[in-house]
């Protein structure tokens, strides 16, 4: 992907898109039918917003077919502030009509404590999703350990940098596997998050490839 | 817990999760029914502002029998301010109809006088932890060593960086030892405690594994 | 073009100037007649403001015989963000009463991911320009990736220097091969962008050679 | 008193905790019977507010019998601004019906010129609180030798660590020899103050062990 | 012209001056007869504020003979932000009842990218007019290459010295080949065109010899 | 002095302890029955407000016998200002019904003019007051040439140590020789002073020994 | 006169101080007759406020004989700015009732490009003054190389020593040769020029010697 | 002077002090009969407020015999800014009655170009007054040559260094030829000045011996 192809080959590829519903039809509609593979899917808000939610309910909807508006894939969960209830999955899935356990048994799930391991996380998922077939990566939330990692303020560029090294592993997942990355981001007024803010308010999808 | 597991396997693991009654029914249900166990819940507020009482309460109520909404458990009280007194015990057992002498018994107590004192006493928890059933372990409070040890403006860096392994320790017991972990912070609007006010407003609760 | 030529002379090579239709007659009016060859064009505006809604219709437009308004060329699109939707040519082609097909492939496409990915899709495009007719470089966002790649403050004025190399490169594509160069910047109020906004509101075009 | 100990046995220490008497019934409630020993007990306000005054009566009202809510000890007295005067003891000691002279020879009084020299005292004290029954340690004030020696504003760090350490002497001296301690502080809005300040306003009390 | 002359010398080098109309009696008015050779005239003002127009009529009304306010000489246009339009000159011809031809090839043109270059070009002009009867020079912008290549704050006092360079070079032009300089500077509020706004208002006439 | 006395010890001390009158009743009054020996009185004031007036009167007054509120002592006077006026000596005396000759004879005056000549002037007062009964030291104004010898900013730190080393001598003088000292300060309000008007408003006594 | 004069002596030495009449009858009332020799006259002001037009006047007025309120001599023209224009010595010779050419072969006149430049003119001059009858220096103005060679910040210093270091060089021409010195400053109210604004404002005669 | 004296041998010294009059009985009065020797008064005020006219006065005044409130002695003037006028004796001669080429005669003047200048003329003056009786030292203005040698900022403390010797120096002359020292201040509200405007507003005295 380092050089020029035709419109026409990105058109095949952008084919493959999957779009996955959030369970709220007002949502798909404003995401355009879900939240999309290939993209990286940002949520930000204050604390219990409704960002952990939807990574619930798209642990799950991720897993119905594709005619129901899932991805029929599995799901990988990087939670870095032990928000994540497997016990949530559960009503969630019977809302959708599906297994519980089989649910659950499709989404893989790691508590990072440090954005090396976080980072560190990402790379081994390359292994998994080369194997299996995943529709979704959560990250929640993606900016939580810089956060700690990085408080002093002469840190800010080098936490800039790595935050930028993590973004561009997220791409390049979302783009080798054809999988929806979806992000979250409490939406403190720090310095750290304006690369988020700027970008786009609350929602939004951006396409990758 | 460096890498994934599935969401069943957390399932399993989240049913172990004990939550320990406050004694108050409204903050329990606030709570989700008490402050759990592979958590660390935090309290936040002005000096003489209930922090301290809760966590005498706590210091029985772990005790009761998991059925009365207790942990069946002992308890480890840090204390860096001196505000423990275990004569209020007494009487926080009388009310829950329990032997106050047995459960001073079943409290142990330390006072740190630096951070490296309470990060030392947090250290030989592990291995009392290894042999007796302990349900919850007490930091009152986690940050006030950091401000006297700290007090230089250069040194912020160090003591963020300080106070995260502090908390990355807790952590680790709550989720080895299936502990709750209370910690309090008396609300000081200072730099420090930036760290705990943006992360949730006065009582919050945070899963661990 | 180190040196001077005469007036006359510039008068011819001005004469080989395309202006490309926007679709929309108010803005071509605005613009003289459309985007012109020879000029970088740049739009600014803040997130959706149709900033890349006209850069998709420009793929198109550029494509029509020249009595229609159009460059009778090929384009090239170098997209930082992700924005650009090949599916949403096919409606736009299709309104031009164009062979939407055709029409994606004499798009050619790459997706920049550092300041530096960007700076060699621009040395690339030479050889491709050289061999085929392109009338049309889009670069959406010219501006995004320096964000990422410079976020330290102290790092301002080898971001500055560096952009002004993409832009002095941009300004010799623009006149070695005669084709229009249309650049897109949010918009945001950042020092960044000052470069930009002191020169011109909104849209603008300033001739190259 | 580096390791845990039994709520049980903290309780039992505790039990040795004696009450001093301020000679005000309203003061004593509020500080539950008196200033207590094991514990250090801090005077804020500004000049001429009593702080001092409280400190003659303490210390007559150490050496009344426990019975009449006295401390039946010695007394200790670092004075370091020159306010203590013997002859104010008399009557003092007169309206506890107490022989003045007796009262005057159980005071020990010792004026700092340096905070070396408050230290010092306070090191030289443990010999004598060893053999004899001390009660009562006053240091009035405890802030004012630091900022005359420590007036730069690049030694705040430095001055911040000896306070620590001269508070920590003070709670060593309290735990050991289960003494009340009793500090003043003149509440100047000085930045040094603000250790105190934070902890909690005006008179409080904290146990120590 | 390092050291001194007398009044009457001066005064004869001042009757070679020549005054060429701006094509606007009341500009001219103004201006004492036209922008005068021997002198720097310099315009300011936003954005199409006229400055770059008024840069098109000198180009043509320079070569008028000087019965009719011309200068009856050459031009030579140095463009930074390629601004100047040959078709342009074109109808001003007309208007001035002069074949536009002629007047074409009577300006020679340069395009400048870089300060240096800037430099060198008028380095490069001494030659040419020498040769030739050059009576304006036109420098539009003198100031947005330094913008540009000196961006950084650090860089403010070499950006100033450089400026010092090239003004300094312009004058010797004028003043060595009796031409009139016209430079054009769009009077952003910036630090660098202080040396500019502070000197005068819009438009003015600064004799050199 | 650098160990514990008892407070009988002290008492007995204090008893040699003598009060010279101000001459205003009013103001002996606040002041306990007149200026303290083994004190520092300390005035403050703007320019003119008295404090030197006061220092006139106390060079008469001190040297009335101990029934007429005096020291019977002799006197010492540091001038750093100039303002010292023997002939003012003249009336006062008259007015307590003393010979001025013999007070004049019983005053020693020195002006000092840096702070290494007033510290000087103080070590060489030892001398004089281990051979003759002085009661009263006169520094007017303590302050003054610290400012002009240490005006620099980055000096402040060295000044106040040089203050402290300054109070600190006094200190010693009226403990060793029981002499009442007094002090004037200008009440300028800047840095410097603030040592001395956060001890007390206006005028105060404080014991040394 | 390096060392003292009577007074008697520098009333000689002042009978020989010229008035130079500014050609208006109120400002020679002001100036105490004209501007005088021995003395620096400094005119400030905005841009066109008539200091230059002062100029002008006063290289035909000092030309004048002293009956006439002139200065019977020379007159020397250093010209920073490029505003000296000789055709305007025409019409104002005219109305004096002198020759033109004459008065303007008795002008001398010179550019100055750089400070040092300018300061190298000063030191020419004094060769050129004990050769002839000059009674006139004109520098105008004597601040604008200034703030071009010195615009940095950090060299504000060194621009003011230098700014000194002219002064006084203008000084000791006045006080040799008898001459007025008449210097313009724009009056922009920059650092720079506080050194004249704090000493008088507008227009202001020093005497020298 | 280094070490004491009685009040006695001060009040004989105080004896010799002469009061000069300033022409103004309103002001003899204020300043208690006159300027004094052994003293320096300062004068302040804005520029022209009179400072200098009093200087001029006092030439005069100083030369009248004692019973004329005069000070029967010569004046020695050291002028910075080129404000001393030997005219302007003469009227104020002739007012008091005085021969003024007699008057004349008895002032020593000197123009002071720089500070080390300035202080050279003070050192000199030493043998000049140890062989004539002069009782007056004018320096006019004391601070304007500290304000232009130590302009940079940097330059603060040493510029403050060297007027505390300066004003150290004119004290030692005012005591050790009974001269009274009349300096003056333009009282431009700069960091300089402050050193004498917290010391007295406007006029002030001060003995020195």
């Amino acid at each position: 992907s380092q050089g020029f192809m035709t419109g026409s080959d990105l058109l095949i590829k952008r084919k493959s898109v999957v779009r996955i519903t959030t369970g709220s039809q007002t949502l798909d509609e404003l995401l355009g039918g879900g939240i999309e593979t290939l993209c990286i899917t940002e949520a930000f808000g204050e604390f219990r917003s409704g960002k952990t939610q939807l990574a619930h309910t798209l642990c799950v909807s991720t897993q119905l077919p594709l005619h129901m508006h899932g991805g029929n894939g599995k799901v990988a969960y990087i939670d870095t502030e032990g928000t994540f209830r497997p016990e949530r999955i559960v009503p969630i899935a019977e809302r959708f009509g599906m297994d519980a356990n089989a649910v659950l048994d499709n989404i893989i799930y790691a508590r990072a404590y440090t954005y090396e391991h976080q980072y560190n996380l990402l790379l081994g998922l390359a292994a998994k999703m080369a194997e299996e077939p995943f529709r979704l990566l959560i990250v929640d939330s993606v900016i939580a350990l810089f956060r700690v990692d990085f408080s002093g303020r002469g840190e800010l560029a080098e936490r800039q940098q790595k935050l930028a090294q993590m973004l561009s592993r997220l791409t390049k997942i979302a783009e080798e596997f054809n999988v929806a990355v979806y992000i979250t981001n409490q939406g403190v007024l720090s310095n750290l998050s304006c690369l988020f803010q700027e970008r786009a308010p609350y929602i939004r999808g951006s396409q990758i490839i």
